[in-house]
């Protein structure tokens, strides 16, 4: 919810109190590593979605029952930073955040920690397909449920 | 074809005179190695689909089109024996064998070489399925290439 | 540990009472499904390495130690049955047998379940090498903690 | 080379008629696609290492070698927006460009293409690391074969 005080805040700071946020960790597999000795570039971006799976379960509506439902959510587009590299049998810490009401764009922000260090910030733009791959409005169950986290 | 000699040899040397083979390549990708240096074992999976896929579309069944009537063919088996590891950016050839004629099984060998030297051996085990997930007959017409190939 | 009892057994039952096991779950991922709507059966080969590794942490020998020390156990051989498909947001659970003591060679069972359900048994067989790809007799502590785990 | 003409074109053009291009090809793997019915957004990032990789191996530069003299380049940054899905057993058509002369950072830019239609466009951000991860400047022969491109 927006507390009556943010309408006195600066806009980002406004968002910042009533965005949605979830956390997971994923422990890295040899698979997700490279010649380099470090995770594939490429291997973090089965973590976002793990990020985002879960922030779509806690706030009940599991991507599985969407598609179940009829409803795809492609990523449309996605765009990663690269600060530190994560290694082998770390524990990495994937936080998700909603920072703004989807509308037919759903965006999700991503950072990746080991402990304090942040390694990644990530970020994907999503929207609702239908099973014959046509754009379509969210569901209502889906469109609800925002209404009330963003309420 | 099985030639007419082939009666009076050996029954290993026998399928081998009427056994389908296929030969593909591929270029070792950075994504496909791991922390080791060499191509991490699981990497390999794929190239087995790339021989395959040839064996098929070179003898008139693409599998494309296999799926698009309705017929799938999972994977119900795989073994592989790692002799040498491949290395970034080699070139490696992938031999299919397909050296009995399937029933309701379809078995594929394979042999995956960098130049002369021999790196994994590996088998695949196959039956089809439709899209429900349900074991079927083989599709007719390919039954027919088989009949014609192992004629 | 080896029961008196055993020596009245048949072998594979005092191998089973001696034997090491250790269980891990993973939740699948999107990225690990194929256009089959299941699982990629290639996507199976890193839920074994994230059961051998819990296998070897449970029993104070990490992995991520062993290659520090200098030690690589790459997989010579793997073989999977695939029974059943996994799905999307399954929960799978990998439990790996350490079924003989090790010797220069070290195998590796598996079984994958979805609640009671078996969907893979799998194997894979390994030896050390050293830094340089040369085979190598397994490092001290490791033979130490097999003499203890198999006494 | 910089033509004389474009001395009176506007810069963007410029840079096109300076800038280094790499065309290379890919077909889809059934392992790249996932239970969408299509390619994995994940997958088209080993493409885009397949299109950057030959662009340094045809200008003489093949990154093999680079990491063989202790020179990496890992990936900093990569952007990619989805425009249509690549499907299984197409051939996607990897455009890599190097639009810039590279300083310490080097960006390369990507579209991807099945026949006439761009599926993605992508870039990614490199910057040269010696073998402990430490930022670089970039090895002579690489600024030489860079000044010689740029001319």
């Amino acid at each position: 919810m927006v507390f009556p005080l943010a309408l006195h805040l600066p806009a980002r700071l406004t968002l910042y109190l009533s965005m949605i946020t979830s956390r997971s960790s994923v422990s890295v597999r040899y698979a997700e590593t490279d010649m380099m000795g470090v995770v594939y570039h490429g291997s973090y971006l089965p973590w976002l979605e793990v990020g985002r799976t879960a922030l779509l379960k806690e706030h009940g509506m599991p991507y599985r029952e969407l598609e179940s439902d009829g409803f795809f959510l492609p990523v449309l587009e996605v765009g990663l930073r690269y600060l530190k590299p994560a290694k082998y049998d770390d524990t990495v810490v994937i936080t998700t955040f909603l920072r703004e009401k989807p509308t037919l764009r759903i965006r999700m922000d991503y950072e990746l920690h080991r402990g304090d260090e942040l390694l990644v910030t990530a970020f994907t733009m999503h929207a609702f397909i239908d099973r014959n791959g046509r754009p379509v409005r969210p569901p209502a169950a889906f469109v609800a449920a925002m209404d009330r986290l963003f309420a």
